[in-house]
């Protein structure tokens, strides 16, 4: 007998519900540890590889390696060869609200036609370059603007897309462990310690 | 008489005096507003177009568009044709992390001879899937382990990478103004309110 693949929003349910039943019967398969590798390159350019992540109770790999590059405009002294890294953050937060409202709409039954949206983030580079300790370093707003074609109501909407990982890291903020290792521990990336 | 530019880690120096300079005699040059329009395309895919950004007192093109896109992997029903939404926020600080410490090591006159990062982050997907109210949605934290090959010592480079504007936005958390405008507002793309 063929399965039925109920699928709406070009979501398969059928693999959703499999997840969630998964998480319910054992919260260890929720567990997931995502992964970059960055390399410098010269200047304002570098790039990242990202090749596995932990998920399911399991090692995963991506079926081909994605590699994204960073640079920056020229008046910060790059070649403008690639999105700055504040660009890299605006766009992990609209593909995160928008997956999200598509996702948590399709297993609602609430169908969208079409979604697009624009984001704006405002920075003051006095922050960044120590000119002003009272200036923020970071972005001091964000605004997302979402154009939704759907039956359902923007507060509906917008309440699916509030479940986004990246929106709600950014909101809370969270802790980040930042080390340096020199070349006085030669071979410390066989001696990394465990997380 | 020619300009000598002086380059340290490949920044030119005489660019970042120049801009410090002007934000020094005019702080709204400092102002920036970075933007990124993101289209769904099917599913957990979307494709994020970058195009324009306000830096130093004027409207400014890439030199290119930039397009990334976003999917997710089987397991989250996607086709894992691309990074996912939360791979491309580790993105953003791996890179962010990176020039942040390049650059401010090139203004110190600290030469990094070589640079790379590895980034982890966990994430408890019950709370995205909303199965537990008392799990955070986003990761729950953050780990950067740099191999750095410089004279410089380890507590230096590690607070020249602190100036990051992505790692201090991750860590204090942003204000984000989330707004779903639907097709009641048929040609809200030209009526949407300026910031």
């Amino acid at each position: 007998m063929a399965t039925v693949h109920m699928s709406t929003n070009g979501i398969d349910l059928s693999v959703v519900q499999e997840t969630v039943k998964a998480m319910q019967q054992d919260p260890d398969f929720a567990r997931c540890q995502f992964r970059v590798h960055n390399q410098w390159i010269d200047g304002d350019h570098s790039r990242t590889t990202i090749e596995s992540f932990y998920a399911g109770k399991q090692e995963n790999s991506h079926q081909t390696p994605f590699q994204l590059d960073a640079d920056e405009p020229p008046m910060l002294a790059g070649r403008d060869e690639a999105p700055n890294p504040v660009e890299h953050l605006l766009n992990s937060l609209a593909t995160c609200v928008t997956t999200s409202m598509v996702a948590h709409a399709a297993v609602r039954g609430i169908e969208i036609e079409e979604l697009e949206c624009d984001i704006e983030g405002d920075i003051d580079l006095r922050g960044f370059f120590g000119l002003e300790n009272d200036v923020p370093k970071g972005f001091q707003n964000i605004r997302v603007t979402f154009q939704a074609k759907s039956d359902a109501d923007s507060e509906t909407l917008k309440s699916l897309a509030e479940f986004s990982p990246t929106y709600n890291t950014l909101l809370s903020g969270v802790d980040i462990d930042l080390r340096v290792q020199g070349p006085a521990q030669a071979g410390a990336g066989e001696q990394r310690p465990e997380a």
